[in-house]
């Protein structure tokens, strides 16, 4: 789907970092669709990313959600365990 | 879509509450859809909520994600401010 440019990947950094990130792939670099993604308790995070870039920045600019899917991925933890996180991806696309 | 009794909100109780919820719902009531919300930062676990019941306690039953919507929501907090809240709505679906 969406080339590893067009990816922001939600993390701990400060939220604008990540809703900037995303307005500069579809204003400066001109993208036709930009992919976030977050694991575990990003998820809630990645969602409030999507919502600010679409309803606050990119609103005017026909940029909208594309698509959403869930996923899980397995892990080891320090401990040795398998562990599930769960993941998110949604797509935003430019009408 | 989804009438109310075939939505489960996920909030601060304990995981399994949601999953039980969930399962019950396509197993003992015999529903063809389950819609599970949440807001903020209970997002994230709607998403584990969705991910457990479909790929560990349904997946021989033929329940998988059908559709994920987000959303936002413009509510007063204790100070009058007007904040804005991320919501989402996994629908699950028996083939």
């Amino acid at each position: 789907m969406a080339n590893e440019e067009n990816v922001v990947f939600v993390g701990g950094k400060p939220f604008m970092n990540y809703v900037t990130a995303v307005v500069m792939q579809f204003t400066t670099k001109g993208v036709k669709e930009v992919t976030i993604k977050a694991r575990g308790k990003f998820i809630a995070r990645a969602v409030d990313v999507a919502e600010v870039t679409t309803k606050r920045f990119l609103k005017d600019q026909g940029v909208s959600v594309k698509d959403i899917k869930i996923d899980s991925e397995e892990f080891e933890n320090k401990e040795g365990n398998k562990v599930n996180v769960s993941t998110i991806e949604i797509v935003l696309a430019k009408k």
